[in-house]
């Protein structure tokens, strides 16, 4: 590949989407990236933790730097006889890319590898690229935040490049984050007859009311730029009878968005008050996990840096969000101010995920344009 | 068998249990009913629908007819492995007889055939025996009672021979039945995201509202001797989602034991409101399966006599109660005042069903009793 074709997105993008790099499997992904990263002067770090590759990189002194972060891996191809053509062998099709990765990210990935090929005045950069965005998310982004800490690596601005647009590019840009909680209650009682109640105790008049207080909580009215922290009963059940027989045991499942009027601690705190209140004096217990703290970006100039470059190159203003689930910017809004921005994530995940191509090289422009501002020191 | 040998309630009963009779088999049951009330004189008719064989029988004109009802039928016997002696094979060790029916209810059978054969001047009687009292009711007792009135059979009281007593004999006899109903409420939404609630419809809170309203609801104070209608929700469940998605589905199951301030009918109605107004908007439907109707002997006069022939053999006042599930004195009660007394159900419908030898004559020595009263017109 020549330097002219390092400037090419699409030319990039087809080649990272024919390594099928289905978590945590690297298939070769990170290689290509690292031959690119060093033939732009980059200086490259391979880093393993568990099976799972990781790469950062770095070029450039002097002034802020710029992160961009993103995933190499991609969720499997799903039913592959329902893809019009093979998941891992990228198509151009009536003016769409087509391939396992196209939208989330490598598409992005090779955007920005073509924006730093064709500025010729960057920036300091960093790229922190995992292959673990798409599954348990232990040893990608936040052991590689460790390492770079340990190292003495570190940057002063984020730019995560998710698919984040709708509908079409630079509809959205996301600013931060909901948290996510999930947890199951469980009520306990004692089986019995329903002919003879009192020698039974039925565990779902507490489940009941335990699920009418989760279904009817107000947790507040929203925060800043986010919606109301909002809790959903995603199911519940009951130990298996028959039909004449109180059954041992009940349970209520949940997951709850929260924006950063909470952290998890707090969220858990309030929720553990509001359970053992609605449990009266039943006997229950439950599991919550927090899988990702709320974040909001509160540092409005790199927003609105983005927001420009977008509104340039698009003529849009994208919708600054915090709609959405989680991504790999809970961890790194923790070290340094973060912003998504990418392409569409309307097949994302999906079988035949595809991207306009015009999106493709419009998203490298827009990337080069934000290294422009950046350098001038607009922030 | 010789004319004594009827007058022996336990030889009858070993002679009954012998006969593996699980629901809807006879195995010859019957045909020994059948032979030992020929020999006592009476007019024997089998009636078979659908597959239960049942057994219609009289004898005697003028004054009052009494009726003896039960079943020939028995629930399976479980693990087999499990039984001291084999379930089917009568056995008497320590005092107890033991098979599968010996309590419910071929002792009781047994004990009544021994009392019309000891009792020189009985008044007109009559028997009225289903093999399918333990299945599904359907073509047992109610269809013999419209092929009665078809045929211009009829009879003025009747003793259900069912297990009454509780700890001991005579504790308990049982003057009415509550009435059962079974129901699923199922609540219908749509599928989505927890994290885009907007787009999914969660039928949760409208379900938990219902479980709520059931859980807490009073349906009445109680009724003479019946204790307060109950209604127990015996379990819930929901469509199965992955952990972070909203289920397109819920229900609640319950049952209700209810007095005869409620007829199946009014109570339907009821709860149809009930849940109704709980639902809310919701879309919601349910299929309520009244199981029984509930009814009250409002026969003073047979229960005291019944009472008096139990105080006179075993010294005891027996408890006039309306617990415990259902029988076929539901249907019986509709044609004719209506008492159940029997051995104790302690172990009936469990591995190494038992009851005392000493029981079973003595069960023989009341029915006697009761036979006695009866004809002297104690009514
Ligand atoms: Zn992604
Ligand atoms: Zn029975």
């Amino acid at each position: 590949m020549t330097e002219t074709q390092l400037t090419d997105p699409l030319a990039l993008a087809e080649a990272l989407i024919a390594r099928p790099s289905v978590t945590p499997v690297d298939a070769g992904a990170q290689d290509l990236l690292e031959t690119w990263l060093t033939r732009l002067g980059f200086e490259v770090h391979r880093v393993t933790f568990g099976d799972v590759p990781n790469l950062y990189a770095q070029r450039g002194e002097g002034g802020h730097r710029l992160c961009f972060a993103g995933h190499t891996d991609v969720v499997p191809p799903g039913q592959m006889e329902a893809w019009t053509t093979p998941p891992f062998e990228p198509s151009v099709d009536g003016g769409m890319l087509r391939g396992r990765g196209a939208s989330d990210m490598k598409g992005a990935i090779a955007a920005f590898i073509a924006a730093v090929a064709k500025t010729s005045d960057t920036p300091p950069l960093a790229l922190l690229i995992t292959g673990d965005e798409e599954g348990p998310g232990i040893d990608g982004t936040k052991k590689m935040l460790g390492w770079m800490q340990e190292q003495g690596y570190s940057f002063d601005h984020c730019l995560v490049g998710e698919p984040t647009s709708r509908e079409v590019l630079g509809d959205m840009m996301k600013i931060g984050r909901r948290g996510s909680m999930n947890a199951t209650v469980r009520v306990e009682g004692r089986q019995g007859h329903v002919a003879y109640p009192h020698r039974a105790d039925n565990p779902l008049p507490a489940a009941a009311r335990i699920a009418s207080a989760l279904t009817t909580l107000e947790l507040d009215l929203g925060y800043e730029s986010f919606q109301p922290s909002n809790l959903e009963v995603t199911g519940w059940g009951s130990a298996e009878t028959a039909e004449n027989v109180i059954p041992a045991e009940a349970w209520v499942r949940f997951n709850v968005r929260f924006n950063p009027n909470w952290t998890g601690e707090t969220l858990l705190a309030h929720l553990d008050r509001v359970i053992g209140e609605a449990a009266g004096g039943a006997k229950w217990s439950w599991n919550p996990r927090v899988s990702g703290e709320a974040f909001l970006n509160d540092d409005p100039a790199l927003a609105g840096l983005v927001a420009r470059a977008v509104r340039t190159v698009t003529g849009r203003a994208p919708e600054l969000s915090t709609s959405g689930g989680t991504s790999d910017a809970r961890f790194i809004a923790k070290v340094a101010p973060c912003v998504e921005f990418g392409l569409s994530g309307a097949t994302m995940h999906q079988v035949d995920e595809q991207v306009p191509v015009a999106d493709v090289d419009k998203l490298a422009d827009i990337y080069a344009e934000i290294l422009r501002l950046y350098k001038e020191g607009l922030l």
